[in-house]
């Protein structure tokens, strides 16, 4: 849908984090993630030139191309219908990566999110009469690559804003500030999103778009997606190692360590699963707020996981000083996601004091701790901001 | 045996680290004790005078008694006979202690040594023709009330000493500068060693003076204690991180997490029976000195292993400082005993350089922790220092 009327569209869009089961994941046990409210925050506008922007200042992007050019380069893609897409082929990439000026051998995630974008507006446009001139702008509260999701955030806020701006799927006001959408108009999005998932990573799992989409929290297992029924709202902060980490050779490592001594390891992954299914428990049977006893079992299981993880081998002595240091302020701490670095999430009770909460922080920033995240964790997924 | 040639026996015995399984053992996994290479010194004199003396400088205890005063004042006791000795019931300590001047409610363990030391003296030399006039002198390697066995090196030596003096045992000549006794000979020390612990501690488990006995490792799994075929002797460095901590509460604690989280425990529990179980394996089918491949395997086990003592909460922000120390260098360390605080061993590969070992060395000093301990593990029971 085209107007002449200046439209403006905001969608957010939350990221995740793995609560538990990252690693016990690979040898068929349950995993589950949650929202992590950090943001990607999506501006669309309609433009009066016939331009196509698209504005991501986290990442230095800031493109144009003229609605005419993109419509005749793209015109021989084909992404299927839009209730029906066909993932991008790898020439279907390259096509877009052409037209977009970007080498063919660049796979940049930030170039990626070009492509991404190309093709998520040339998708869902094309069956119009006429592409429409727009402009994207997003700018997100998520670190880049720090396996927090930011790129299922990107491709979510990007699918709903287009979507809903092309008339595909339809908002409808849920609470104060802002909207949501229907459970099938939630499926059109996260099918969109993952393609642009897709376009960014390959082989996605498709776990950080739903979680994006949906909200709350997820369970996976073989491959197997499930929402939770029931994610209370968790308080958390959020500390970023900033130490570089490869997902696979940290995946690679526990493979051998459970291939030299199975008879240890499997019992560690157990382990692993009984929290998991613990904590899911807890949500099941949890009120929306829970209860002392409740968050100080979260914070028994989080410390556990943690040293199992570091049994695995995918701790690292950064984290180690994290968990450390909310420890002796009486927190409970654990990596998130791949380990061996990367992020570590702190779990706040709802009955701690605004000083004692500052207090910790300040203890961080002394030990060189970049805190700037509290933030929640099993929160609504994407949302359109009135 | 009296003689009015002056005689002088010197003797050794060591103290203990618990390898692996500690905890564990609690819920009827096996554990493994070995050597550790600190010994108790003991000096035996005869003195020409009719006293008997006991010095203790470690613990400011130096203690005379007159041969004639010991006579009367423990004639009525029963300690059994030399070859079947009977442990000193309750009134038999508090006539030891009132005949030593020893308040009957004053339970220090240097108070208790004194009581061990006339209970083994009088119980040894009673059947004898008169007491003999003798001094002991015994200084130790090992810090006291560290969880090392100190108290059972104590007993071991003392048993030994005395057994000898009095001709009920019988060294041989094995190495230079050593010699040990016979099997049988050995039950003999540990028998009456069992009864000083039992003296100091009330209910010991046997392990602490069954290794400073018979040397090497021991298994013990439901109180049942199996010497094991083959232990390697090897290096450590033991740091004692001088945290006080409680034993009781500590296995308490674990008892409560287990309540708490049974479908958690059980598994990590397995995980640490599939350690111990790895390492005894490793044991009996290494040689002599271990290959590189085995240093490196008892490395991880006992790297596992610390993870999953942390994840039991018998962890301390001091032990993790010297384990991520110990990492830093490329070595592994583990708590050793109850955890909580205590000791740590941390396993030093063959092939380590002096230097290298000398950086470490300052590292940890450099931290504030007192290494005064490079030794060794699985090394030789009691021995006569000729």
């Amino acid at each position: 849908m085209t107007t002449s009327q200046p439209v403006e569209i905001r969608i957010s869009a939350p990221g995740k984090v793995i609560l538990h089961g990252e690693h016990a994941v690979v040898y068929g046990k349950a995993a589950i993630a949650a929202t992590l409210n950090l943001r990607s925050h999506l501006t669309l506008k309609t433009r009066l030139d016939s331009m196509i922007q698209l504005e991501l200042p986290d990442v230095n992007i800031n493109e144009e191309f003229s609605v005419a050019a993109l419509q005749e380069g793209l015109q021989s893609i084909d992404c299927g219908s839009v209730h029906d897409p066909i993932p991008a082929s790898e020439e279907v990439i390259s096509l877009i990566k052409k037209f977009a000026g970007i080498d063919i051998e660049n796979n940049e995630t930030r170039m990626l999110a070009i492509v991404a974008f190309l093709f998520i507006y040339y998708g869902i446009f094309k069956e119009k009469r006429e592409l429409p001139a727009i402009s994207v702008y997003i700018k997100s509260d998520l670190p880049v690559g720090a396996g927090l999701g930011s790129s299922a955030a990107f491709s979510v806020s990007l699918a709903a804003a287009i979507l809903q701006f092309a008339g595909y799927i339809d908002s409808i006001k849920e609470a104060e500030g802002a909207s949501t959408w229907s459970t099938s108009d939630k499926r059109k999005i996260n099918n969109w999103a993952f393609l642009g998932e897709k376009v960014i990573h390959g082989r996605p799992s498709g776990i950080d778009n739903s979680i994006s989409t949906y909200g709350g929290a997820l369970r996976m297992q073989n491959g197997e997606i499930t929402q939770l029924d029931k994610m209370p709202t968790l308080s958390v902060l959020l500390v970023n190692t900033k130490v570089p980490r490869s997902t696979m050779t940290l995946v690679a490592g526990v493979r051998q360590k459970y291939n030299l001594y199975p008879d240890v390891m499997e019992p560690i992954i157990n382990a692993v699963e009984a929290i998991t299914k613990r904590t899911e428990d807890l949500f099941k049977f949890s009120a929306d707020t829970m209860s002392p006893d409740d968050v100080k079992t979260l914070g028994d299981l989080i410390d556990l996981n943690q040293n199992l993880l570091n049994a695995m081998g995918v701790g690292h002595p950064t984290l180690d000083r994290i968990v450390a240091a909310a420890k002796k302020h009486g927190f409970y701490s654990k990596l998130t996601g791949a380990g061996g670095g990367g992020c570590a999430f702190v779990l706040i009770p709802p009955d701690t004091s605004d000083s004692h909460l500052q207090y910790f922080n300040q203890d961080l920033n002394d030990q060189g701790f970049d805190v700037r995240w509290k933030t929640t964790v099993g929160g609504q997924g994407v949302l359109r901001e009135l």
